[in-house]
């Protein structure tokens, strides 16, 4: 049998594929080495679309780079943009938005996603979530300012107002330091956007 | 859309949805009012086999009505003794093992699960397991010695081999007291038994 608990990365892929459908439109809030900007591509399929944002043009490069080679090239769209500004970049609701928060692995270290330009694309992403649409926050505290994105973020989380936002987090329990994921559920049966 | 986060159990039955299969065996080893046990009937099908256990003979007179009105007597084996023992009348792996610690809803409040008995349980849980089975512990922690219980099997399950067992808690963090979620899943590779 398949291990779906094996890596909070397969935790989140495993759930992204029950909810993102042929079609549907997704976005990868911090596009890294690409990964899940082609995982998002192959869910959504080719009349779906991918927006994807990261600040550092050589994951803008080594992505677009991926994108083509997959033949995605019609539908995922890659900014050199921080996630922060993902509300000026998309006039649409998506199902389901994706943060991978820490540093580029292969990449410049020091280089991070930072507490406030986190929690401001966090609330950019959760406004642009169709009612039943999800956000998956995998994250890795080991970088300078970790543990503070972290505070940060599930401040801003635990405060959600429970009947319009399902708000998970999970975690491993026998492991030390490993990321752990937070999933949001925005209700579906709730209209849209409106957090400040 | 379908709303996967909206409770603990909702969480729990979409996973154990993936893993448990038709012809497949599985345990609820806390029956209760039935609900996990029908649910659990309602994966195997007629092939398949869920053995039942409580200690409140209300429960199990309740859920053997319940599963003679589902058309499920054949396939499932309900048994009036605490889940500490369920490796006596299991002799075969099993797919998934579901706990629902606290009390009985609607039934006596001063009969809930004791720290002690429910570790037995869950590591004889564990030891039935099949590679890549799974075992969903929803946790109340309202009850007198709740606390204490919770505190006794995290600290085991803490300890679990990260190779052999992959252990998740999954908790709401914008709920106060609510029921949190813990996952075991068996490494798909490794062979059975032999914890103590």
């Amino acid at each position: 049998m398949f291990n779906l608990f094996r890596s909070t990365v397969n935790i989140a892929h495993g759930y992204l594929k029950t909810v993102v459908k042929p079609g549907g439109v997704a976005v990868d809030a911090t596009v890294g080495n690409g990964s899940d900007t082609l995982f998002l591509a192959g869910l959504v399929g080719l009349n779906g679309r991918v927006y994807g944002f990261d600040i550092q043009p050589e994951a803008i490069r080594r992505t677009t780079e991926a994108v083509i080679e997959n033949g995605y090239s019609e539908l995922v769209k890659l900014f050199e943009q921080g996630h922060e500004n993902m509300g000026d970049f998309i006039n649409e609701p998506v199902d389901a938005v994706v943060f991978n928060l820490g540093y580029l692995p292969g990449g410049d270290h020091n280089i991070v996603t930072a507490p406030e330009t986190t929690l401001t694309g966090v609330i950019a992403g959760l406004n642009l979530l169709k009612p039943g649409g999800v956000m998956c926050i995998v994250m890795y505290t080991g970088h300078s300012g970790g543990p503070e994105e972290q505070e940060r973020l599930e401040s801003y989380l635990r405060h959600l107002d429970k009947k319009l936002y399902y708000v998970c987090k999970i975690d491993f329990l026998n492991r030390n330091k490993a990321p752990f994921l937070l999933v949001v559920e925005k209700a579906s049966e709730v209209s849209m956007g409106g957090l400040k």
